[in-house]
């Protein structure tokens, strides 16, 4: 697939969103964060009356060898049963798009049960999950390239213009950690968090384990070798579907800290993909914060999450609709005939 | 009216609610703040059920004596302008209400203008605007009182359990920022911001107006005496709404500067109504993070908003949905038949 993604410059558009905005009845600047968020939102649909139409929340699901190290709280087979949860209706992120009109589809990208076709599951599993990276590499090139393949694919079929990322895989956290290490160049100390539930033992053995890993893969530094080699699939699928989202000028919602792995190797291969990026919020996951300020971008939301899921992107929907509707809807000074500031 | 009310100390229900919400599917703790906002609406409706109904915005409008002293950006005549663009359905707070099927209600608690009754108008003025406070107390103990009254009685009039506020009032930005520095003991600098987008030399002359003012009314202390003195007619409005629909034991939403004056103003005549609101934001207006912090209180939402409105409240709002619908409908590990953390 072609990394290289135009960059979204356009002064003219630009400034004819940003004078549309200006003229809405409330001081300049008045509305903070949701002006700047219609901006950006005009920016990727190319227009200044930009309509947000049927979003879509993509759960990325799949298995990781790696949890056999003993790096989650939980046991691998809760994956395969979060997904059953999910589309039984039972899960945050069921609820949560329930809530706002979002679709929900689970892709199992690599979980390693099988699991029954069913309404609201695609099956795209490019492995049975992966290779236990402390071993050797946690996908061949070809299951990382198939598992992109998958993912872009994926989006080229989905209505709308608005993608949200969501994901589920026990042990993920420990893929997105050494992901981070490797592609900001942190120690994997200020990467690694407690994930579902370590405590300080648990959180120990983790970044041991983790420094095992990098180290095995010293050589990996190209970013598709980097994500081939420390995994995951969900991680791999959700790279394809990101770089096909930006081609496509969709508005992307990235949820927590490992939707944030996937947008750093997509940007890694074309860094004009976070412009067309809107984090909807800072995970209580130790090391989100970090990276968020290393891609130079800012969160949205701020409330301590840490389940993933897609749960926080879910949540922060209504503030774009609502960037969106400021835009269509508020009536500007000359419209409501109201005066403006003194001179 | 009755100031006193009863704390929501019951540890049982808080129990059986903390209970509920970790046996939800998902690690301990991990919806962050979702989680702490289903405890508090929990226990402020009295039930590990809670069921948000009928919500209603309230915007308290009035008008400001005060701001004859030039210490507003933007003439007096926007109170009544922006009192018809709210019901004209074009101003921020209409957009965000429509958008999350909030009823919207504006008061005219003390506007200088006569507004021709209409659909979505209550008529309650206790005075025609305040009087200057630099000259003279901004109302009459009377018409504090009567203010008061008419916020109380507005409220038992509403269906549902979930009071919005928003208010609109040219120049009180300045009655709020006198309040905090009373209240507080912070000086008029630290309490005093750019309100709807003064400039620098705009910001010397309303913080020298404003010391001038609080000078005046040194003697004032008590919190009904402090109000009285300093304004405005829209803020003890919302004193008598905060204080009755703590009674009832609704839900509280708070929104910026202006409404946490109100909130400020009803916690020193009864601390216990804090347990019953919830902060939707942080503003932009310099004083109120340390305001928010002053109440031992944390906003959810920091978006940059300095608009007022109870445009962040709306904005808000979906997250105490969110709160509620996690109670209801996620579901929990025994129903769902997912494996719990390992020993």
């Amino acid at each position: 697939m072609m990394f290289d993604i135009a960059d979204l410059h356009d002064d003219a558009l630009a400034a004819r969103l940003q004078h549309r905005i200006d003229r809405k009845t409330k001081p300049l600047g008045a509305l903070g964060r949701i002006e700047s968020l219609a901006l950006q939102i005009g920016l990727i649909l190319g227009t200044e009356a930009p309509r947000l139409q049927s979003p879509q929340l993509v759960v990325f699901a799949a298995d990781h060898g790696i949890s056999a190290q003993g790096v989650s709280a939980y046991p691998q087979e809760v994956t395969v049963q979060m997904v059953a949860n999910m589309l039984a209706g039972g899960a945050a992120v069921s609820v949560f798009t329930r809530q706002h009109g979002l679709a929900l589809t689970v892709v199992d990208c690599g979980v390693a049960a099988d699991i029954a076709a069913q309404p609201g599951l695609v099956i795209a599993k490019a492995a049975k999950g992966t290779a236990d990276c402390t071993l050797g590499r946690a996908m061949t090139r070809q299951q990382c390239e198939l598992a992109i393949d998958h993912g872009a694919a994926l989006v080229t079929q989905l209505p709308g213009n608005v993608l949200l990322l969501g994901e589920m895989g026990i042990a993920n956290t420990s893929s997105a950690a050494m992901l981070m290490s490797r592609l900001t160049g942190l120690p994997i100390e200020q990467c690694a968090g407690r994930g579902t539930g370590l405590d300080d033992a648990g959180l120990s053995r983790k970044v041991e384990t983790l420094s095992r890993a990098l180290r095995l893969h010293e050589q990996a530094r190209e970013p598709l070798d980097v994500l081939a080699a420390l995994g995951g699939l969900e991680i791999a699928t959700m790279v394809g579907a990101v770089i096909q989202a930006a081609h496509e000028r969709r508005v992307i919602v990235v949820d927590g800290f490992i939707t944030t792995s996937a947008v750093a190797v997509a940007a890694a291969l074309s860094p004009a993909v976070l412009e067309r990026c809107v984090f909807s919020h800072c995970s209580a996951e130790s090391g989100h914060a970090a990276w968020l300020s290393k891609l130079g971008v800012r969160a949205l939301l701020d409330l301590g999450l840490r389940l993933g899921e897609g749960s926080g992107a879910a949540l922060a929907w209504p503030l774009l609709k609502s960037a969106e509707l400021m835009l269509q809807e508020m009536a500007s000074f000359d419209s409501a005939g109201v005066s403006e500031k003194n001179a």
